[in-house]
C-alpha cells in the first residue's frame, strides 16, 4: 500500500514508518523536522543518540534494501505543498502523527499554548481540506489520546470513542443515541486532540472521508525490532520534564540512583502501551482501512493496561531498587482517579499487548542504564505548571530545590 | 464598565459597540477591518453605504458626545499586541465577535476552509491565552451559533448549551450528567463555533475564566436606534450569496421584483432574531457578568422565533407580493427539519423579542427598497457548494442560469 507517514521523524512516527516499510508498504515520511529544533529550544537531547534523518533512511536501505523517502514539509504552514504532494503521490493511506505531542510543553506559557493549538488544529485541518480538494479517498489514521476522555471516568469502562446515552424527548419518551464521548481534556495538548475529533466528525459526515482515530495511552519503550537492526536506526528517548513521559523519567532517575519524583499522591491512574504495540496497532489500523466508511469515524482505544503512578513507582522499586519522593503536582487534575478502558477493536484485529511487568527491566537495561552517562539530571523534573494556583503551590518546592 | 468589542466594525459588532456606548459603557473597538477587504475579494459591497470607521466614530462623537476608540489589530495573528492591549486597558468585559462568520464563504474551497479555521480558532484561543497570561479576570461574551447543535434536533426543545443525559455505569446503575450538547455542525464555519466551545470549556475549567457563549440564530434587520441617529452611522446590509443570510437575499429579490430563490423544498427550519435584539442581548449578557463563574461556561440561546424557509417566503409573498422559485440546495443538509429552542435565560434577563411578522415590512422599506439601486443582481445567488455531490447537483442549474 502507498502510505504517507506525517510526522515520520518523531518518537512514534519513525518506528511506525520502518514497521510499515518492513511489512511491504511503500512509505513516504513527511516531516518538517521541527522536533529536533524543539530539543534545541529546551536545551535537551534524546537520551539515545538519534541520527539525522537522511542518515537514518540511508541506513534503513543498507540494512534492508527497502526505500523510505522523505519530503520536508510543515503540515500546518504549507498547505498548498501538501495538496500538491497528495495529488502527485496519491497515497492509499495517510498516517497522521504530525502534531505537538507534549502536555507540559503545551502548558509552559501563552506562546506555547498558542503554538500547540495553531500547529495541531491547522495540521489536521489542512490534511482534511487537502484530501477533499484533491478528491483523494485515502484512509486517514490519526493518533489521538486517552486524554480526550478527561478524568471523570471512574464509573464506566471507557468505551471506544462513542458513548451510548439516553435523554427524554419533548413528550417524555426516551431518545437513545451514540454520541462522541463528552470530552474534558486536561491540558492544551489534550484539548487539541478533542478539537481534532470534531474536525474528523465533520469531514467524515460532509465529504465521506474515511478516518480512524486511535486514542492512545502513554507510550513506553524505545526500540522496536526494526530500530534495533542498526545503531543508526535508534529511536528517540525523551526524559526531560516536557517531552519525557512519567515512565521514562522514572527509568532515568532509577538509572542514576535518584528518587522517583511522584506528582502528588501518585493516585493518578494512567493507560500505558509499549511502543512495539503502538507500531503494530497503527499497521493493523491501516491494513483494516477497507472496513472504515465515510459518515462515522472509527475510534479505537490503543491501550495495553492501566496502572496508578504510585503502583508504577512501586514496580520500579521492586525491579530496580529505586526510592520514591513525592513532589507537588504541577497539573490541575484530580489527586486520585480510576480508569478502565475497552480495547475490543484492536484485540479483535490481533493485538496481544506487551505488559510493563514483562518488559520493564529489559527496557531499563537497553536504554536508561546504557545511556545514563548522557543524562542531564537538571532536565528531569517537570516545571510547567497548569495554572496560577498550581504555580503558587509549586513555588516553595522550586525555591528549595 | 470598560469593554473591548473585538470585531466592532462588523455587522453585529458595530451596533453592539454603539449600543454599549450609549448605555454608559467605555467602549474600545478592536478590529482588523478585514471584513471590508473581503468585500473587495468577493466584488460586492454592502447594500447600505457604510462609511470608513474613523468617520463612523467621529460621527458618533458629534451626535452623542460619546467617545468610542479604535485599535486596529488582527486578533488571530497579533497575539502579543492583544496581550499588551489587555494589560494596558484592563477591560472588565470583552465582547468577542472577531470571527469569519459566513457559512457559504467557509465552504467555497480549501483555501477558504483553511482561512476560516485558522482565523476563528486562533482568534478565540489567542484571547483566552492572553487573559490568563495577563492575569485579567474579564468576562468574555462570545457570539456562537445555533448551528453548533446541528440539525438532528427535531425531538427535543433545544436546551441552552447543555444536555442532561443518562447512561449506565459498569454496575448497571444510571449516571446522570449535564454534557455539552453533542455537536454536529453543518459547515466549516459552524464547526469553528463548536471548536470554540471546547476552548471555552477548557479555559473555564483550568483557569477559572468567566465566559458567556451566546448561541444565536440568523440575524435580520439592519439598523438599530443608535445607527439611525446619523446617515454616517448606517450599518452593513449584506445580500450576496456568501455573507447575505436568507432573509436579506429574499428582501433584495423582492425589492427588485425577482423571485425568491428557495433552496430545495424550503423545509429547513431556522432560528431568527432581529438585530436590535442582538445588541440588547449582548448588553444583557455583559451587564449580568457577575453571575458568571469560572468552571462552567454560561451558554444562552439568543433566538426570537423559528420558522421554515418556505413559510418565510410565504410571509414575504403576503407582505410584498414576491414570487417564489425553488433551486437545488448547495448545502449538504436534511431537506426538512424541526427546530424548537429554549430561550429562558435571556427572557429572564428581560428580552422581549421583536418578531418578523411585526417588523419585516418596515425593514424592507428602510433598507432593501431604499437602496435597491445599489444592488448587483448577479451577486444574490449562493454559489458555494457543500461537497462534491451538491456541486454535481447544482451544475445544471448553474449552466442554465
Amino acid at each position: 500500500m502507498r502510505i504517507a507517514v506525517l510526522g515520520g521523524d518523531g518518537f512514534c512516527g519513525w518506528p511506525v514508518a520502518l514497521h510499515l516499510s518492513r511489512h511491504g508498504h511503500d512509505v513516504t515520511v513527511v516531516d518538517s523536522l521541527v522536533r529536533r529544533r524543539t530539543d534545541d529550544e529546551l536545551g535537551v537531547e534524546s537520551l539515545t543518540p538519534v541520527r539525522p534523518l537522511p542518515e537514518r533512511l540511508a541506513a534503513w536501505w543498507e540494512v534492508t534494501g527497502l526505500v523510505v523517502r522523505h519530503v520536508r514539509l510543515d503540515l500546518a504552514r504549507e498547505p498548498e505543498r501538501l495538496a500538491a504532494l497528495l495529488a502527485a503521490e496519491r497515497p492509499e493511506a495517510v498516517v497522521h502523527l504530525a502534531e505537538q505531542r507534549a502536555a507540559p510543553y503545551s502548558m509552559r506559557d501563552a506562546a506555547h499554548k498558542r503554538y500547540t493549538v495553531d500547529t495541531n488544529v491547522n495540521a489536521t485541518h489542512n490534511l482534511l481540506a487537502a484530501l477533499v480538494e484533491v478528491g483523494l479517498d485515502a484512509h486517514v489514521v490519526h493518533l489521538g489520546t486517552m486524554g480526550v476522555y478527561g478524568y471523570e471516568t471512574a464509573a464506566v469502562d471507557l468505551p471506544e470513542g462513542y458513548l451510548h446515552v439516553s435523554y427524554p424527548d419533548r413528550t417524555g419518551a426516551s431518545i437513545e443515541r451514540d454520541v462522541l464521548y463528552p470530552t474534558r481534556p486536561g491540558s492544551v495538548y489534550h484539548l487539541t486532540k478533542s478539537l481534532d475529533q470534531l474536525l474528523f466528525q465533520f469531514y467524515a459526515q460532509n465529504d465521506g472521508l474515511r478516518i480512524t482515530d486511535l486514542h492512545q495511552g502513554i507510550v513506553w519503550g524505545t526500540q522496536t525490532p526494526e530500530t534495533r537492526l542498526d545503531p543508526r536506526l535508534v529511536n528517540r528517548f525523551d526524559y526531560d520534564g516536557d517531552y519525557g513521559t512519567v515512565l521514562n523519567r522514572f527509568l532515568v532517575q532509577a538509572a542514576l540512583g535518584l528518587p522517583l519524583t511522584v506528582h502528588g499522591t501518585g493516585g493518578q491512574t494512567r493507560a500505558f502501551i509499549n511502543l512495539e504495540d503502538t507500531v503494530r496497532c497503527v499497521r493493523l489500523a491501516v491494513e483494516s482501512g477497507d472496513a472504515v466508511v465515510g459518515g462515522r469515524v472509527r475510534i479505537m482505544n490503543q491501550v495495553a493496561e492501566t496502572l496508578r503512578v504510585r503502583d508504577l513507582a512501586a514496580m520500579l522499586h521492586r525491579l530496580l531498587g529505586a526510592e520514591v519522593a513525592h513532589v507537588p503536582n504541577p497539573r490541575a487534575e484530580a489527586a486520585e482517579n480510576e480508569l478502565e478502558v475497552r480495547t475490543d477493536q484492536l484485540r479483535d484485529l490481533g493485538l496481544e499487548p506487551i505488559l510493563l511487568e514483562e518488559r520493564l527491566l529489559e527496557e531499563s537495561l537497553e536504554t536508561a542504564r546504557r545511556y545514563a552517562g548522557r543524562v542531564d539530571p537538571a532536565r528531569v523534573p517537570a516545571t510547567a505548571c497548569w495554572n496560577a494556583e498550581r504555580r503558587a503551590a509549586a513555588a516553595p518546592a522550586e525555591a528549595g530545590r
